[in-house]
């Protein structure tokens, strides 16, 4: 069993790495530590950017967490979970790990400081193949004058559907994201991305979420993901 | 007749506002002009961080702006070109714009340090109604290791289609994207995005666009856009 998310976020929310200092010695070592102090943030707990509404979700499905049902899903600026460690063993060229160990490759929906760009938390429940995300977009995802850029919600969209074929069948890439964009997201506004796996066949996972306001009477945007789990004989170039 | 592209260029390069400063004063004053340069900076042009194939593919477009067909697209990180002020004065609801007005609202494809996000030019050739971006990934669009992120993917495609449908109709509002995800792109790569207006139907606007390689010899994403031109008696709340 699960231990409780509350236990869960007490132990996740920092992250102690073995990464070996890169400056090597005793101020190099600071300098690492300090550093990977930054970069293993868990960013997907609330911080003074969060609104009233986001804050009241996180709250609520936290406790929904104590019951057992549902559980919070921690978040980095590095790919260095063990879905990721598992995709660059599995999955991919060794020729490009090089160019993915560059310094400063950061997971782009966190790339951003604290409430300029994505804020956003998600929760899953692994027994009815859901996962939820609470977002709420910063000032710089603007689109049109005062309304979220619609690159952006494909994105936020992206991450949860991605997530959610996740949950249900491991490493998947996106295969085709289909988005119907049903009314403009005001800036700053939070909204409610609710996704749930809808079929498996062979390798396709399809994914089905709609983007709706806090109390749910603003249907904003539907849209369908299909997934393909990766095949590890066939390595990514 | 258009003045050529390398005439726009040297005009374009920067832009002079006339926003009173906030400050207030001569100190005030230097702040705010000193805000100002970097807030107009047109980044459709090249930085350091530009690779040998964006580059490349800036001067071979440049040329053919000379020849008159194609023109490029300054593109800011504020939404205060004539579009942008044309959509806030018939449009939206002024209740909205005092959100918008917050310090710091910035263009979601222009919102990152240079070379950290999206790097990209886009140039249009309204006869032919088509627009071309290059764009080059940076180390913050990342989504699994190496890779740029789907939801990044689908962000420069919403842009480039977007203003494909905007040079052809005017001011518009994405309401439909469908993207095929053909092979995942490797992060820091360029790839080349041409889009063209595929028909009119009253209201809607329907584009297309692929991503491929610089040589063109890889397909990576196949996508349609539908665009709504909007209503100025129905203002967007």
């Amino acid at each position: 069993m699960l231990r409780s998310c509350a236990a869960r976020l007490r132990t996740l929310g920092s992250r102690r790495t073995r990464v070996p200092p890169p400056g090597g010695g005793p101020r190099g070592a600071r300098r690492s530590f300090a550093s990977e102090e930054v970069i293993d943030k868990d960013h997907a707990l609330p911080n003074p950017s969060w609104s009233t509404d986001l804050r009241f979700l996180f709250d609520q499905f936290m406790k929904k967490c104590e019951e057992g049902s549902w559980k919070r899903l921690p978040s980095y600026k590095r790919n260095s979970t063990q879905k990721f460690q598992d995709f660059k063993t599995h999955y991919v060229d060794p020729k490009l790990l090089k160019e993915e160990q560059m310094p400063g490759a950061q997971l782009f929906t966190r790339s951003f400081e604290d409430g300029l760009g994505f804020e956003y938390v998600m929760f899953c429940n692994d027994v009815e193949n859901r996962v939820v995300c609470f977002f709420q977009g910063g000032p710089h995802l603007q689109g049109m004058p005062g309304f979220t850029h619609g690159g952006a919600i494909a994105a936020i969209i992206d991450a949860t559907v991605g997530t959610c074929a996740f949950r249900a069948r491991g490493i998947v890439m996106t295969a085709n994201l289909n988005i119907n964009y049903k009314r403009p997201i005001p800036l700053r506004s939070v909204v409610v991305i609710n996704s749930q796996l809808d079929k498996v066949e062979g390798r396709k996972v399809f994914v089905s979420c709609d983007v709706r306001s806090v109390k749910e009477e603003t249907l904003y945007s539907e849209a369908t993901g299909l997934f393909i789990t990766l095949d590890p004989n066939k390595k990514l170039t």
